[in-house]
């Protein structure tokens, strides 16, 4: 038998467990008091929702799952989609669309979703980076205003805070925007994706490595020169000054919902944001899912080099379950790499209460059992942690190790005083 | 795309959720409590260890996940097992034994450890069985004496009075106890296995019925009937009068250290039960797995059938991993029949802190709406949960529901006061 956690993924020791869990309540806790409701979906998804075109890229990193018994014909199989019938899931939100398409019914309206649990992809393992990892996402069925999107990003900028994440700075743009501009430069809208995720590597590339590309997709040159022409002059500019060169660019004086729904969305977080945390328009954000219509987001810390989270809205995932759509907006905190950066600045989980180690003395009669045990549930009614344990033959190594653990208070139980 | 979860599986809807959430919050602070500290193993295994022995009928049921890639060779595989690398675990035992074996060197001494997560058996779906649900496990690795089963005892027993299970009964045996059993009978011990399994049907078919598939399996009549009259002579004793019966018959006057380490839990956990709880030796008790060596037990709650825990020691486990046998000893709560039986009993989640709903009304200005979301931040910071909706145009429907919901203060806003 294999003593090591499969390829690629990975076993929780202890101490970051702790981390984690009081992470996930933080977090839980904050998105409570926002409204939220707490749901789970199976992490077992069918083969054809894995398939379905909603998870873009991580659907090739699906692990897909055997049919059993006698639906499992082998010989004959044209390929690995005849073996299986399910996978694990790739993300939370095609689960969780697929949740409110079967029970929306039985749901609140609007409907504030928490979902916490693992999503599994298979790539290729590399430092840091798990098939297995967890999501935390909330999202807001039957919302069409922007009321959603301003509090999907207060909620999160709350949790945040509250796990010290100070001075973040969250990046806004909108699908149908970057839409609009691809007509206004005369660049073909049904290439709209593609064009799109070219632009998105700006980061890597800068604008001309994205000119570069785009033309060398076959697109015309002046549309390409006029298109990033568009994006570039909004780009860095203080508050909605960006939105307004875009507004003016591309529709002109009589401007367009869209701007006036971002900018609302801009300016009323802002002001929610009170100096905890910042907004910026970014002509350049994309996102990688192809499913978003509207708003995007992504959350950056100063330190840390790619974002700690993101969404935006998707009005039209939930009608590809029951042909009708429904207003839909989330974000998803980026749990693995908020844990990996508390673990980086070493933060200290707060309260984890008084800790009592009661150490037995090899051959204790059972009374002085008995009464230890009784000592113990004592001092837990009193909301310590104790631990009750056989005294080792290396005591000071084993009182050491517990001290290390947070044990501040040790007791010896022994038969009689005198052999103390 | 399927709307349905996969076959056998469900979503938590979120009332479900939020018993849930506040039944593992119990158990996981009660546990703490007693020093056990939460770790977590990925959902995937090695399928090595999905198929090592360990899992008895569970490892038929696995979730086997396809290779991927190169690796996957459909052409020429003379079975399943040629397709996949990994599967879905199906306990959380097996998971640990490999995690204690993989990182005993960074782990205290003995390890106490508390595990919270879904399994998973691709079992013909019924109602009320699920191909996904929830185990919830504590063990102690490398504490060889009785402190592991009085301490596991005992935090159950904490945790589930907690949830206002009272009156349970714990029923113990020891798997030494009945191997000695077979060898005083005279019965074949390497069939000890293949015989338990047997026993364990007493329930269902009675004495009698256990007797005559001992015969069928063709054991000696002599054998089978010296077995059952000493396992019967013992069993609806009261106290510790069973096991007194059982030394005698089969240890005679020298009694054994198996009878002596059962009835000092025995007395021990009666001791510290004070009333709470029952404990009651049972003869006729044998647990499923396989991979158990000394004492076993099994938590019964008067108004449901079948078992909502259990547990035992099993010391050979880590040895399949490292070579090297470990003491180890475990107990397992049902977390879905505890979930089953607080739903049937119409449990109430305590303390869910006052609820706000602030509505607003449609077309609102953006001041109107920001000192709304200020009122909501406000009242979250003193802990209430707020919710801010839009108005709809049904308002007594959508308050009726917010009301249901729990949300007893609904305040309506308004552009001004004159439109109420």
């Amino acid at each position: 038998m294999n003593k090591n956690p499969v390829n690629g993924m990975r076993d929780i020791l202890p101490k970051e467990m702790a981390l984690r869990t009081y992470v996930l309540s933080v977090i839980r806790d904050t998105y409570r008091a926002y409204g939220f409701t707490e749901l789970e979906t199976p992490i077992v998804e069918s083969i054809e929702n894995l398939t379905g075109k909603n998870g873009g890229e991580n659907e090739k990193l699906t692990f897909q799952i055997l049919k059993r018994g006698e639906k499992l014909k082998i010989e004959g199989a044209a390929g690995p989609l005849d073996l299986v019938d399910s996978g694990l899931r790739y993300d939370l939100t095609m689960p969780l669309s697929r949740y409110y398409a079967c029970h929306n019914a039985e749901l609140p309206k609007p409907f504030k979703a928490l979902q916490i649990g693992p999503v599994f992809r298979a790539e290729r393992p590399q430092k840091g980076r798990y098939r297995e990892f967890y999501q935390c996402d909330i999202d807001l069925f039957g919302e069409a205003s922007n009321l959603a999107e301003i509090e999907l990003i207060t909620a999160t900028a709350a949790a945040l805070k509250k796990l010290e994440f100070n001075a973040v700075v969250i990046r806004i743009n909108d699908r149908q925007l970057l839409k609009d501009l691809v007509t206004y430069a005369g660049l073909p809208v049904e290439r709209a994706d593609e064009i799109f995720i070219l632009l998105d590597k700006m980061d890597k590339i800068g604008a001309d490595g994205v000119i570069e590309e785009l033309k060398a997709a076959g697109l015309e040159e002046a549309a390409v020169e006029k298109f990033l022409a568009a994006v570039r002059s909004a780009a860095g500019k203080e508050g909605t000054e960006g939105l307004k060169t875009l507004s003016e660019t591309v529709y002109g004086e009589e401007g367009s919902p869209v701007i006036r729904n971002l900018t609302e969305i801009f300016e009323t977080v802002t002001a929610l944001a009170g100096g905890d945390f910042t907004l910026s328009f970014d002509p350049t954000l994309v996102r990688g899912m192809g499913y978003y219509t509207g708003p995007i987001f992504e959350i950056a810390v100063p330190e840390f080099g790619s974002s700690v989270g993101g969404g935006g809205r998707y009005d039209e995932m939930v009608g590809r379950f029951i042909g009708q759509n429904t207003p839909a907006c989330g974000f998803s905190i980026g749990f693995e790499r908020i844990i990996s950066i508390l673990l980086d600045r070493g933060f200290e989980v707060p309260g984890q209460g008084e800790k009592t180690a009661i150490l037995l003395e090899k051959g204790l009669s059972r009374e002085k059992v008995t009464e230890a045990f009784r000592t113990a549930a004592a001092l837990r009614k009193e909301g310590r942690t104790v631990l009750v344990a056989k005294m080792l033959k290396n005591k000071r190594f084993q009182k050491e190790q517990l001290e290390a653990e947070g044990y501040a208070d040790i007791r010896e139980i022994y038969e009689s005083p005198i052999e103390r």
